[in-house]
């Protein structure tokens, strides 16, 4: 009986314990999203980043500005250490404004299309391409193309992104193969060039770029362009009733690679120094625009859960390290240094947050993992959902995102900052990835949800 | 034995029936967002509604040709019937371009405030006011001042919106008590006139109008203007060290009361055409900005519902009612005729859904209802969830429209359609409230999610 009575004590007390720790979770997380809402830096981070900096494509001097810039404002945040970490980017170089103009069309004469080089590409000569333009829709369609269909021509990827879909990014990934491979495939069948329908469900006149990848084994690197959505829609109209021919210039060119770096700061755990939860982002972006969402929002919303940890006088029982990555956008050359760094020193990282989908309203987190731990682990994680559902937070199974997926080995959980993407491919790679498109309040919200689900996981792990 | 088996046989049929019924609502409730992100029509409307005809004050000749346009567009869809339903609307009109000036300051001289009269504000006469400012930190802060403690004075309600509310609908409710009431209030303190800072969590340079009420008893009623957050926070800082005086000058005035009109489209349900369901938002909107959020979306959105069931061919078994609104910024006379209308024919609205929170990505729908059938009616409703989680869409209490909010007494279950809010006060009566700042997709997925709601009202009821 009394062996009874001490059981249920005890399970009274455990209750009791627990209870007091979800009030004071909810009061912590209410205080981080006071303090995110009334005194983040997020948002005049990006404003210097964006409108100080600008474009920060791996190689380039922004680039470099940036890694000074956001090196110094972690230093001025009191963490434990702070440090460059070196990796070789590609230098690749847009040079003058390049031009995709339809030359001597029977219908319209000829029309300057709204174009950009991709990223990678190989420019045309100072002379350029003339070519007869072949319209594909898509890559499956490449498939069933004879060989030398492309012969002399200049292939034209008009595949549209899904409008249906419900996620843009699936949208994305069913249609951004023609943007990376296109350029290979069309070689092989003799092209002499590529024009690709930029990557957005939005029709307007602004052209997204985005890498190509040219594949091993192909013998003829041919120079790629994204057209406008619109400009896209004019030239398949066309194709229907007339040959086009079309005139495309870059002088775009890889140079030599450079050195550059991720930058990393890091506080140091008080209990468990040796579990590591890491936030992040990449901090290059794209020449064009100046990378607001992509992926300037991601480098200062880690930033800033740094930031309000330390202003909430928080002390991580767990290594919290910020790493904003080089180079996401065209070699991930900053991503496989860091791996490479964590591997050799046999870290073991028990999460990962990554934010580069944009600085929209939060919806929650795509969570990923190594099979083996996956489903205990993300148990755990959504045992937290009624902390965070008054903020409108939610996980699901999904990608977490690729400067992080590398570290899926260690077997800790890998999460993908989830937010709203109905407007993100709308600046996409884009002129128009400004900070006039980042909303204050949607970017500090992602902030504030970060900051409560790092405070989860040093508070509680994932045992 | 055989009754066992006829029971577990009439069970496994029903669960059978249940499955098929709930692929065959998944595919249906796919097909709607299918039609509605590629041959939607809101958007087109609400271009014309807003850059054609612009900002449809009550009473101004732009209501008016809303009216017409929107009965056409119903017209066209081939409803059973369309009719206008007559109301009584007050016809306030804002005359020349008001003006809010700080008059010899001693640190910065004169300097004009970007400032709107509020909606039905008298005006101030041709040769305006200049008094003494008196700050006052929101109505509770008025409630402590004595009588005659504004006398001659002119009251500024500089109260913000509680940034740190995640609902910016919370942070609004908290705050625009200063606008409605501000002048009542100070006016029985001898104040002569009001500003107000602008209902926004945004510091910028952009006012924002919206309705005042001279409440019953008020022996004079003063002129009342908003000034921009901005400019709010300048003259509180001002204040903190020396005496200002304004001026402030406007022509507006409240003019004889004007017919006006709600639109109605019906279609009349095949099988139960007494139970109605209703969608609607509100055709009149302020005169600044072309009310695009509010409620052009509501508005264009809810008819789109209408076109969307006649491109799929639905024909639904109860009667379908599209409701455009007359006068919900300034008197909600259209609410109460409607009401009216309603009530003295004994009807039944199973359901009504309101979309007056602006065009933005869909979360889900607020649900409210008389309190002696809520709960068991919500309880059928949240079962409908798993078909609309794929599409981000959640249910939960709250209240659902000033236009609808009047139909409770007929114990359907009223919805208010629910989208992320972060945006919506950034624009919210102001100059900005224009198509550009609405996004074609979230506009669309708001349409879907109320098709799909009102799919599966029409088809299951809530019995």
């Amino acid at each position: 009986m009394k062996k009874l009575i001490a059981l249920l004590l005890i399970g009274f007390l455990t209750v009791q314990v627990q209870a007091q720790n979800t009030d004071e979770d909810a009061f912590y997380i209410k205080d981080i999203y006071n303090t995110a809402l009334t005194q983040g830096q997020c948002y005049n981070w990006l404003d210097y980043l964006t409108n100080n900096i600008g474009g920060r494509l791996s190689g380039s001097p922004e680039s470099l500005a940036a890694v000074e810039y956001v090196k110094q404002m972690l230093d001025t945040l009191g963490m434990d250490t702070v440090w460059l970490q070196p990796c070789t980017v590609p230098h690749w170089v847009r040079g003058e404004k390049e031009i995709v103009r339809i030359v001597n069309s029977s219908s319209r004469g000829s029309v300057d299309l709204p174009a950009l080089a991709l990223g990678n590409s190989v420019g045309t000569g100072y002379s350029g391409i003339t070519a007869e333009v072949v319209e594909i829709k898509g890559l499956d369609a490449l498939e069933k193309m004879k060989k030398n269909a492309l012969k002399g021509k200049i292939a034209f990827f008009s595949e549209p992104m899904d409008p249906t879909q419900i996620s843009t990014f699936a949208a994305y990934g069913g249609a951004v193969g023609q943007r990376v491979y296109g350029a290979s495939r069309a070689s092989k069948l003799g092209a002499v060039g590529v024009v690709v329908r930029s990557m957005t469900t939005k029709l307007d006149d602004i052209p997204h770029t985005g890498v190509t990848v040219y594949e091993e084994g192909v013998e003829k690197k041919i120079p790629t362009f994204a057209i406008s959505t619109k400009a896209a829609v004019l030239l398949g109209d066309m194709l229907k009733t007339e040959k086009v021919r079309i005139y495309m210039r870059s002088t775009c060119k890889m140079l030599e690679p450079k050195i550059s770096y991720n930058v990393v700061g890091e506080i140091r755990g008080s209990e468990k120094p040796d579990e590591i939860i890491l936030v992040g982002g990449h901090l290059d972006s794209w020449d064009v625009g100046t990378g607001a969402h992509d992926d300037g929002a991601g480098c200062v919303q880690s930033m800033d859960v740094v930031q309000l940890f330390k202003r909430l006088n928080y002390k991580p029982k767990r290594t919290l390290r910020c790493v904003l990555f080089m180079n996401e956008e065209n070699g991930q050359a900053g991503a496989k240094a860091y791996r490479d760094f964590s591997m050799e020193n046999k870290e073991y990282h028990l999460a990962a947050i990554e934010s580069d989908r944009g600085g929209f309203t939060p919806r929650g987190f795509t969570c990923d993992g190594d099979e083996t731990i996956f489903k205990t682990k993300f148990k755990k994680v959504t045992r937290w959902l009624p902390l965070l559902k008054p903020y409108n937070i939610d996980f699901k199974k999904g990608g977490s995102g690729a400067d992080i997926s590398r570290l899926k080995p260690q077997k800790g959980l890998l999460f993908g900052f989830w937010p709203d993407s109905q407007r993100y491919f709308d600046f996409h790679h884009a002129p128009n990835d400004l900070l006039e498109n980042v909303n204050k309040r949607e970017l500090e919200l992602g902030t504030a949800a970060m900051t409560s689900l790092v405070y989860l996981l040093d508070k509680y792990g994932l045992e």
